[in-house]
């Protein structure tokens, strides 16, 4: 058994984390990190898990924990992670790091769009992104991962295929994001309160959101192209679930059949992303409490533009779900072991 | 493997069952049966499914059925399961209805209440009520097993320790009831759009619900008392769960820990039952997507009334999830195989 | 132009006086209290207001205000009107309170139930509960009235002719209520944030719920018997809305058409309490955005209760609207100045 | 007092008219027309109108209401009112269509993209598109207004000044819409069920959407350019608002105040457009229940685009309320009468 460290279990991304764990059959929790509810007895801060964890809340002790653990999930603030880790952590664990810290590799960006300073460059070389379709082979032999963005993840892949084929004109890419709200954390804040997102919709962090350089880096790195997007967020009133609409101009004259193909070459093989059926475009209902990813796409004639849609559980695949994932490559075992998870409907 | 057959699979019950059967080790649908969308994909009907089913509808046709399958469900309207049945289906496979036919034993009661003729009385009295926790040993051997209702079995296990330890004065029971709206069915019906339940909250059925006689029938064989209760259900702006407030003067002079050690007594061994720690109320949200019932209680001495408050996923514990656990337990499997589901949360 | 202050201008009921008043043709906001967000523009607090309102936010000054205002509405936490309350100010201006300072008439209740010391219980005998359509004529004359809570609004009002009428055993009275969201109030609370509150029910506050006492108070004096009720308030995925539904044993051999004598005799001249017609219960939708309580029952000759269904928007009749009134009356106006809204559906 | 008639009366928008023109000083209505529901009291359909409207439906005898209607709203499906239009008609009342029949001027475009012949196109030279912001004086005198879509409304107005201008590159200009679920009508549809919306958010009419041309058309007129964009509606849990994120790329170089100026030299004086202050971007639920337009807008220099926001309240401003704008222009009231509606919030 995989002795599992998490940092941060108490946050919506932690407690997912934990969801998928318990059915893990090759993973254990040793430690429920929650800085918020230091020996609180977990199942009282989620009490979902009454009577499945009887574990209390531990603090965020890294160095006892690398000890403890073969691997730490750290679900925590931008910053945390990097300014805790050093080469002896490394050279104890595994870490697969849910924050930003190390998903951007020039640090540059990093603390342009983060605002903080970063504590930990000299391992932003290292790290992998932790994207498994792409970089699958880099995962497994990675000490440190870094665990895509939410947005990232469904953005990134929707447009994957394409980007790298050059069949889009990359500085024409739009993606229009909505996402559920449990992507905006279980902090007690006003605008997430439940009269406030409810019967509403918005668009926040217009033109600024941070991950957008997240995007541009990796389609930049698929496309050969330096590649510059506008990304939209908005929050729409429900838990769980990012869907991505992204327009971009084709290169080249391509038909449904020739695009189709594409898709079907890069993910017919991948247990968690289904490109459907012509005509079908993701629901990010058909999706939610799984690690899938559902693609489907447009052309658009009239525009030569074709539109991409994308759709995945923001909690899974966009968080833990991928996360585990991520171990489960790691550490050689089955990449879909604990991610069995038929999508709930309604 | 067992070889199951649903009919009524394109339902919401019926689409629990195929979600929770596939992840059953020890049993495989054979037969996807819906009247509606024969020949149709299930996939097409059920896009959550796409990529996990292959299968295409099939028609309602029981005994061809019953030559294929171990076991039947029929997640149908009500009077169908018992317009088909026969000796010679039973003599052949176990049928689980989910429908009303052969929940209550007096057929008179049915027949007012339904408001339908019974079709194949006979079979009541052999027919177990699936009330896994109450019938456990019965199931076990049975080869017809009516699954109870949602707003039953909530209603019932809540009280159902106290019933039958003549705690409570059955003369005053009142279940004030609460469900998602998955409970009203996929139909295309007006009053289940969208914009009609949304920000809305409303009883119905006030005083005539066909869940009343089953769950006096029930708690009247618990208690050993005729028991006529109120029972009113309300239609919540959520897609799944229901909280049943139950309410109910005290026969004897108790004190917490007093009720705690009945409910304890009955529930401590129960996988699937989980009595709350003082003071903590059940949501349906902790239950969500898992086949639980939680429980808890208060005594309010100012009124001598015990308030009982159960919470269950209406689709799992409430419907498909029993109907597996009753499949288990009929053929000899662990009674929780393929209902290790952990409650989603957020 | 009737002068208007409010103290507490910034929660949700404040909010909503700020709504109502601006589309009353007989009074004007002079101040709008907030000691949250002093000296910021009203409109970017809630930004529904932008170019409707452009006064900014004034602390909660009450001697200066009385000077300013001929009435003052206090949508305060319980305690801060008692604590403020003087003769001075009454002498000067009028008080409409909407927090439970003066709504109970045995201010040992009041600290019992509530947990403060009042700490002007002299004016309590003054102040008039503003249930309008029971105090009219005392609440003409008043210089302090107290505003009933927003469960107790619906709550007393569904039962109170049944009650006057001695139709209902009062000791066999329970109030099951659910209400939506917004009742909980503005504050960034974690049990508040949207994806704790949506897709879920919960009771709170079972068996100690501070309305209870309010309740109680009124239906003894409706009644005159000694009456102790359970009242069990729910937690609803919806903004706006309160469901009460309420059981009692009648004391009386009376059939639907006496009743709803009964009913129409109390409410067929108020405009703002709608008697449904017989078989349609109340949904809080049809009351939405608007003053109006709905109301109707339900005979169970098989157990011999009657049930009271009764739904307002706990905003308005619930806390702003019936303020609103209040005022009216008070100063002499229409009754239903400002308050000619019809319920938005859907 | 203006006599209005309604056809398709209790349909959502119909059902808003009826709201609306309850409100209004000006106007009655005569005729409460529905086909489904002949002879039903309107109440029975719309219990929130309960005590408000004590009227029957009525059938759609063109002919007869012609007689007896000043005005005459037709929130029909496509096709109907351009089957029934003629020039006695037109003779003896006016019409305001709430369908798309007269809102293209090209007759072969409408016929495309809507799948039907056209009836009466010798009417679609004189109808007025009765977007009142752009169109005013137009639509004071006319017989015929096409009122425009819901979706169309919000997307053209948020890019109407800067079309209009010369300030964006026409070619680039991608609207991604968002609505809530009573844009889809009141059918009782599978796809619009409470548990098919609820925690689910998808688009729909991919590239296909019937707006489309309404959009292109305007902004073609607008812009002087030939007009083509790329339209993505999405249906999101929630009973009203729009929010339409426009992406336009930049002709010129242009500051924030350069835009905003622009902006406000159209809609400074227009009541019902707010453009807001820097920074915040619209939410449909500032804008629930009213008949604002909330706009505002953001350059990002990286990319060289203009983000623009729109958002409305489709059964308000895109609909029922610009309806009766549209009516209160043609016959000379003041043009916010009936829509002084505050935003409701929550």
């Amino acid at each position: 058994m995989i002795k599992v460290g998490i940092i941060g279990a108490t946050g919506y991304a932690g407690g997912e984390l934990v969801r998928l764990l318990t059915g893990h059959r090759e993973a254990e929790i040793v430690w429920y990190g929650s800085k918020s509810y230091i020996d609180k007895k977990y199942a009282d801060v989620y009490r979902n898990m009454f009577e499945i964890v009887e574990d209390r809340c531990l603090d965020d002790n890294m160095e006892e924990l690398a000890e403890r653990a073969d691997v730490i999930f750290t679900a925590t603030p931008q910053g945390y992670c990097a300014s805790v880790m050093s080469e002896e952590i490394l050279s104890k664990t595994r870490i697969i790091d849910l924050s930003a810290d190390y998903r951007l590799k020039d640090v540059s960006v990093y603390e342009k769009w983060y605002g903080i300073q970063h504590k930990s460059p000299q391992f932003i070389k290292e790290a992998v992104y932790g994207l498994c379709e792409v970089n699958r082979e880099a995962v497994r032999g990675a000490r440190l991962v870094a665990n895509p963005g939410c947005y990232t993840t469904c953005s990134i892949l929707t447009a994957y295929p394409l980007a790298k084929e050059g069949i889009i004109d990359m500085g024409t890419l739009i993606v229009d994001a909505k996402s559920g709200t449990s992507g905006a954390g279980r902090g007690a804040k006003l605008p997430n309160l439940f009269c406030e997102v409810n019967e509403n919709i918005k668009a926040y962090g217009v033109a600024v959101h941070r991950h957008t350089p997240e995007i541009e880096e990796q389609l930049t790195l698929a496309s050969g192209e330096n590649t510059v997007i506008n990304f939209t967020p908005h929050l729409v009133p429900m838990n769980r679930g990012i869907l991505a609409t992204e327009y971009a101009s084709l290169k080249k004259d391509v038909s449904y059949k020739d695009v189709k193909m594409i898709y079907d070459s890069y993910y017919k093989d991948e247990t968690f992303v289904r490109v459907l059926e012509e005509g079908i475009y993701p629901e990010t209902k058909w999706v939610e409490g799984s690690n899938y990813l559902d693609i489907n796409f447009k052309i658009d004639s009239r525009t030569n533009r074709i539109i991409m849609i994308g759709a995945i559980d923001n909690l899974v695949k966009g968080a833990a779900g991928q996360a585990v994932q991520n171990m489960n490559l790691m550490f050689g075992l089955k990449e879909g072991e604990g991610l069995e998870l038929v999508p709930m409907f309604p």
